[in-house]
């Protein structure tokens, strides 16, 4: 038997899938962080390991042939104590060839779609478009973190959503659904009367966390506006039309794949995207993208044959 | 002879004044940061007291009859060590009345304006509008903090050029006067070729700093608009657009006082904003604060009438 081993490995999770060349799957597992720009190179090794220890239950690993592993930020894989580190636990596991290191960008366009050309659109914590030719990114959009860019992410519409609240604070108590579940969320409560001292805790309580953790207010919007919230729908226009902009910057033509948490599991952003992209770039195939395993391991199946 | 004493304290530098009832100038001194929240107490109180001790200098402490410190975050006072450390090196030397903190806001407006109600626009590092009325703040709009808000600030103007140059920095090498001085700023030099690494190696220097401190870009659009660069214009429009937008949320009627660095250093945001001005608020009179030091002394000398 032939098969394949793909990674996708991150600053929450790592999950390993091995499937046939064909794409059946044989085996699967999931641990903690994997990424080393987010924690421990130890402990970002042990934990991808123990995902691969975990799918490769049962199975042969001299019988897998090619491996992908899908991480953001490859160049970190150039220190050769990174490489060694992941080298050593995979020959450790029995695996007889290199797992290679991908970019999450082209892991999750190969999870949307077979074609070698097109666009891939992420909105996860961050944003960014990208151009992929012949199976090479060729271009970007946005990108560019938190602090200057991510138009239309997860911090994005969290970051959104905490200044509608803060505002709203100075001069009313939160009406709205998602303004009242932003004070719950951040102050534990809802003031029972507007003031300058209760917006000043809000910002105080964000400000005293790393700014990335607004993205944590993402899924409120996505519930206020599944509920027909009018500050949360307005929010979810506004993030799908930045979003549509990022990806006109470097789409020209073949599929558009939707990736990234917001894009996966937020309807209503997802929904106005594909509404926005519809009137945009007419008779374009888009999909969403499977989970960055999948993609991870479809590339490892082509570089077999 | 009557005296007042006023003093501007910030996070970077404290000024002190004292005049005659009248406003005529009798002392002045001038130290390093006063503000609590950004070094520590005793360095603070005796920043203060320096430039207290300066102004006094050649004069009797006993004739200040009434003295107001301008200070961001007046809440600090009510707790009893702050008040009594400041107060005990007022006393130290010499005053023989009380120092009253009163918040930025109000004594930005007092040094514009003699009318008891009206309204105040201040962008600085932060970007805030007041409405004033019978010398109280009673409305505010943005204020919110550099994370949430501060639109038109200089945190925001540092940070759309930021953004701009590390869009740039992708596909190209920044021929304009704002995105080669931005370039030059943060990374010592223009990059020869465009490429993300150079646009990586931008957002990481920017990310490894304060994220406040971006507003120390702010000065490189103010001279690249006043050179004519058409990218920097078009953010002094933004930036004057969002500050009218600010306003407007609490402005009724009253004279317009525009305060803050940004609007008292920066002619091309300052000018363009007296021009949105002039078209959304007719006929309002607008004036530019003098220093935060003269409106305290103004106030100072309303509190012995």
């Amino acid at each position: 038997m032939t098969l394949v081993l793909g990674l996708d490995v991150g600053g929450t999770s790592s999950r390993a899938l091995i499937t046939t060349l064909d794409g059946a799957r044989a085996g699967f597992g999931r641990a903690g962080a994997g990424n080393p720009v987010s924690v421990p190179l130890a402990d970002a090794v042990a934990s991808v390991a123990d995902a691969v220890r975990a799918a490769l239950s049962g199975l042969d690993p001299s019988e897998v042939r090619s491996a992908v592993m899908g991480i953001a930020g490859t160049g970190r894989f150039a220190d050769p104590v990174v490489a060694a580190a992941f080298g050593q636990a995979f020959a450790g596991l029995g695996l007889t060839v290199p797992v290679r290191p991908v970019g999450d960008v082209l892991v999750a366009y190969a999870a949307g779609t077979a074609e070698p050309s097109g666009s891939v659109l992420i909105s996860g914590t961050g944003a960014i478009a990208a151009r992929i030719d012949a199976g090479e990114m060729t271009g970007t959009a946005d990108g560019i973190g938190w602090l200057l860019g991510d138009l239309g992410s997860g911090f994005w519409l969290g970051r959104e959503a905490a200044a509608l609240t803060a505002r709203e604070l100075y001069t009313r108590v939160p009406q709205g659904r998602l303004t009242r579940s932003v004070a719950t969320t951040v102050l534990g409560t809802i003031p029972a009367a507007p003031s300058r001292q209760a917006a000043d805790d809000l910002i105080g309580a964000l400000h005293a966390e790393p700014p990335r953790h607004l993205s944590r207010l993402a899924p409120l919007v996505t519930d206020a506006a599944a509920h027909g919230d009018p500050q949360a729908l307005a929010l979810v226009d506004r993030a799908a039309a930045h979003l549509t902009e990022c990806l006109a910057e470097v789409h020209t033509d073949g599929p558009v794949v939707l990736a990234g948490s917001v894009l996966t599991t937020s309807a209503p952003v997802r929904d106005a995207l594909i509404k926005l992209l519809a009137d945009r770039l007419p008779g374009t195939a888009i999909s969403v993208a499977g989970p960055g395993e999948t993609g991870a391991a479809r590339l490892a199946a082509r570089l077999v044959t």
